[in-house]
């Protein structure tokens, strides 16, 4: 059955998921790197005091696996690029180059209609104006039996969580502090909305929690 | 030289230092006691996956020093006990029976008087209405040449980090969820204040964070 997952989602000690001032020269805002360093360096960035080998490896598996068991990504616009307003025709085709990691039909939420941009690797972009529920019907239809996933930005995962459309939340809060940027967590009670921590793992740069989302039944139940 | 400390202080990944619903049934608020399963029972809580028996021992090594160096403490009055407007004779000497923990003068912010209480070990309360600057003074002169420590709750430590008084916070993230409850950090913005982060280490039960904020001088000059 078709989850609707986020996967290595990284979140700052105080709760920010993307640094302040986003643009083009910061694509995740100020210090929004440093998030993602137990995913990207995990040999140069100092390891938190107590990381052994077993917890540089989780790290890497999480990082291996966060894109597994995904047929089809959906993504706000401002996680697909700096422009604002409608589309020009400016060549852009995503911050990641000829070959995104994607590798799947990947569904960008805009207000401005836009063909479909068709990559290597198997990634096409295709852009939907209809709201979060119509790019998830879309994306469930491209994922076949595999999961939607939701990609980011914070603003997107925010909606969609608020729409209790997310079966599966995994998070690893990264030992920093942004200070300012976008918080993921603010009024979204998510133990009211029915989420278990199912995993809890100790990286070398992070700690990676799973949260599963309890079918509406049960929570009625409850 | 004295320092001004927040100690073992322990947060849920979502934000909260203490759980809703306060009183005298839940003195941590609705699942507040979760916090401190890392300083409570590290043998009988499952710990995280990939914990080892050093990672035990970073978390019993923070429990043991939590009040090491500090030589006077201050609290808000809530955590001193549930009741609340002006003092009644009801015996109440604090959550923590006839010899407290804290075996040091005890500052405890009141807007109602009230007369010291001596108990056994070294703790005597002193019920401060003067307001935070004040309970900090007389901290100071109790304590000598040790550390004053905010002991709490999320409120008390809330407002002396909105006045710039707090030298060194140590904060212990404990993975669990509260969805609700007392948020320790929105609107304090800990980078632009000077807070580094000095230590970072993985506990069994807990990711423990120390930051430092830079003397006033140092910070003018970044």
């Amino acid at each position: 059955m078709t989850r609707v997952v986020v996967s290595a989602f990284s979140v700052s000690l105080d709760g920010f998921a993307a640094g302040p001032a986003q643009g083009p020269d910061h694509p995740l805002g100020l210090g929004g790197l440093d998030l993602h360093q137990w995913f990207f360096s995990q040999k140069n960035f100092p390891p938190m005091r107590g990381a052994t080998d077993a917890a540089h490896q989780v790290d890497a598996e999480h990082a291996a696996k966060a894109l597994d068991g995904s047929g089809a990504f959906i993504m706000g616009r401002h996680m697909f690029g700096p422009q604002r307003g409608p589309w020009t025709d400016d060549g852009w085709k995503g911050w990641w180059g000829p070959n995104p990691p994607w590798h799947a039909p990947t569904f960008i939420l805009t207000h401005h209609p836009r063909d479909p941009i068709r990559l290597e690797g198997g990634t096409t972009f295709h852009f939907v104006t209809g709201g979060i529920h119509d790019a998830l019907d879309q994306a469930r239809n491209a994922a076949g039996r595999r999961n939607v996933q939701i990609a980011g930005g914070v603003a997107t995962i925010r909606q969609y969580l608020l729409a209790d459309l997310i079966d599966d939340l995994q998070l690893s809060f990264s030992p920093i502090l942004l200070g300012q940027g976008e918080p993921l967590l603010p009024g979204i009670d998510l133990k009211a909305r029915g989420f278990t921590l199912t995993d809890r793992a100790i990286g070398a740069h992070a700690l990676h929690v799973t949260l599963r989302r309890r079918p509406p039944q049960e929570s009625v139940a409850a």
